[in-house]
């Protein structure tokens, strides 16, 4: 019972050896895994925003946690963003990904250090510097999304 | 220009005040979150059950980064099935995630403890309490499917 279930769950969430561009079993699922991680990733920036800028009150405990899964979603999407998975569609994301992985790649490594510094922001337990850091990981946030995803 | 950008991105990404059932600014975002959360954890899982059971070389460093993402993921789709997240469509929720809601709860309890415990199965460099530790997990999340999940 307990090797069946194993098994079938292995089964059904099977992906291939380790590559990073062979982590996922087909490019749909490459597409759907960056989806997820930025969209978790977003919903818990955005309850920091709203306290950055006054719209809930400000709470350290809740900005820490929030900010400790931001840090941690950042590292993940850019597996989805593989050889292949430009062709999968829908998506927001422009071909320069692919044809300019560069400067991409600065980008992603930009965000997991901003994000890095937003989550040491929330541990001080000061607004004033939870508001900086927020403004600086937006600003790189919108920087990514300007040079490549479409609108 | 910094400003404006934090703005625009905390508008984008709004949400209310901190009750769990008013996290999301729309019910359709809950179920947004909560799926990605789900997937990108299935992903994470996926690759240790490959090891796990034979089909990727065991590699210990792999399977611990691969638990510590899924032990975190473990946390947060639980949130996304808040009141009122249960009439968007498509979804596998079954009804009585919301009619049993303290059992379901167990049930995601019972998975950040399994999780956690995979996590430290992963840390020992063993391939075998890997396997113990990933077949009880794939059990507790096959346990919640069966009772929760549509086919």
């Amino acid at each position: 019972m307990k090797i069946a279930a194993s098994l079938a769950l292995a089964a059904a969430a099977l992906t291939l050896a380790s590559p990073a561009s062979a982590q996922f079993a087909k490019p749909e699922d490459a597409v759907k895994y960056r989806q997820g991680a930025l969209f978790v990733m977003a919903q818990h920036f955005g309850r920091i925003g709203a306290m950055a800028n006054g719209r809930v009150p400000f709470d350290a405990k809740a900005a820490t946690e929030n900010a400790e899964i931001v840090a941690e979603m950042a590292r993940l999407p850019w597996a989805g963003f593989g050889p292949g998975t430009d062709k999968v569609t829908p998506t927001r994301a422009k071909a320069e990904i692919w044809s300019e992985q560069a400067k991409f790649k600065e980008h992603n490594e930009k965000l997991v250090g901003e994000t890095g510094k937003l989550l040491a922001a929330a541990k001080t337990n000061s607004l004033d510097n939870l508001k900086v850091a927020f403004g600086s990981t937006a600003n790189t946030c919108k920087a990514c999304h300007d040079a490549f995803r479409k609108d």
